[in-house]
């Protein structure tokens, strides 16, 4: 029996961090390149792509055409002046040493900086990922295996409702309204506000929360929020309003 | 029937953040900035901690008297002098302004920072968060309703199997193993041991993986690796090996 490996590190800071119109830079034009410039899009970063248009990956080409958040330059990194007002820097190329001499010029301008491949240069991961709409899931394993954190993600992708969507977007919209009705910051009515949307997130099952329209979000706010009641379920809700 | 209403953003960057050997500065001594100090410590961070000692939290007291890590000023916020050499900053106090203030400071030496209770003011959230050993998942509603993100993260503990933590430890261990065994990086025998380990991930459930100790991995490997092959299920690997 040998002793068990020690993990690399014992844990990460897992983060949703806010890219909405912050720049990020991405170095490489392959596959894994595609990826992150896909994920960064994705929350609404404005990317300048680096790297030369012989060997560029098909989905990045289409992105380039059509999405004007995107600015690319058909060449090789240059220096110091590629990372002038970026706020996070993507490497994904071959060029291992090229990758660790971006990597350093990104640390000593405190840029937060992803090497592909290069784990030791790297601020963060990005571990594996799900999305649907505003729901994201990320899942770390701290190093001890890419394909376990799929299998565990593919086992949570299981388990979420195919609705889930609309359950999140459905509770967004119940807090804004019941804001509108209920205006103000903090104090008793934030709290009594607070109170009221666990007690309803709570009794509800995700898939009750995902099936409310607008109406019956009304309703759920003239005959709960109003009476400082919540009702147990949709049917008792609808059947309430209706008597 | 009005408009769904927009979410404040559309997307986060789902990242796992390196801190180790960090210098994290947490502002404030309540209930957040006590759960703030568990989740960074969780990830290795060296933290600096300032908060008068009149309101500190039980558990900060705690973890300042018995952890070399923390360093503990019992003052405020003083200024900038604070925020030399810290990689992350987290403020967790009452005072909005203060809080405000101690942002700006932090934004311009581009020092990652999250403000409690301030999301415009955040480079970053934290959702709600689960951990078992290595594995951490994190949940992010992108500020559609922080009970929902909890929901969700309870049914995926519900879907998690009790050995998980083992299961991720252990094909971290048999990678370690496959790396002794076949050493080298890159190149064709790196395709082979990864391909090996996504069979044996894949073929293998979670529970079986969890429950491999040093003497199965040995087996495993020389039943499965040597013979370019892997067993079907643990119980043919130790068949096989007892043959």
């Amino acid at each position: 029996m040998t002793t068990p490996t020690k993990p690399v590190t014992s844990g990460s800071l897992l983060i949703a961090w806010q890219l909405r119109d912050k720049n990020v830079l991405i170095v490489g034009g392959g596959e894994v390149a595609a990826g992150r410039l896909e994920i960064v899009l994705g929350a609404d970063a404005r990317v300048t792509l680096i790297a030369p248009s012989e060997d560029l990956h098909k989905t990045i080409r289409e992105i380039v055409d059509t999405n004007d958040r995107v600015t690319y330059h058909d060449r090789l990194f240059e220096g110091p002046e590629d990372l002038v007002g970026v706020d996070m820097a993507l490497t994904a190329i071959d060029d291992v040493e090229e990758s660790r001499r971006i990597c350093e010029m990104a640390r000593t301008r405190h840029i937060p900086i992803n090497c592909a491949d290069i784990p030791p240069s790297c601020d963060f991961y990005f571990g594996s990922q799900i999305r649907r709409g505003p729901l994201q899931i990320l899942v770390s394993t701290d190093g001890n295996g890419p394909k376990i954190a799929h299998l565990i993600r593919r086992r949570i992708e299981n388990v979420l409702p195919d609705d889930v969507e609309q359950t999140v977007l459905n509770v967004g919209r119940l807090r804004a309204k019941l804001r509108k009705r209920a205006p103000g910051v903090g104090g008793m009515l934030g709290k009594r506000r607070m109170g009221w949307m666990i007690k309803v997130s709570t009794q509800w099952s995700l898939e009750e929360l995902a099936a409310l329209d607008d109406l019956m979000m009304e309703k759920l706010l003239d005959e709960g929020w109003e009476k400082n009641a919540v009702p147990n379920d949709q049917a008792q809700a609808l059947a309430a309003s209706n008597a």
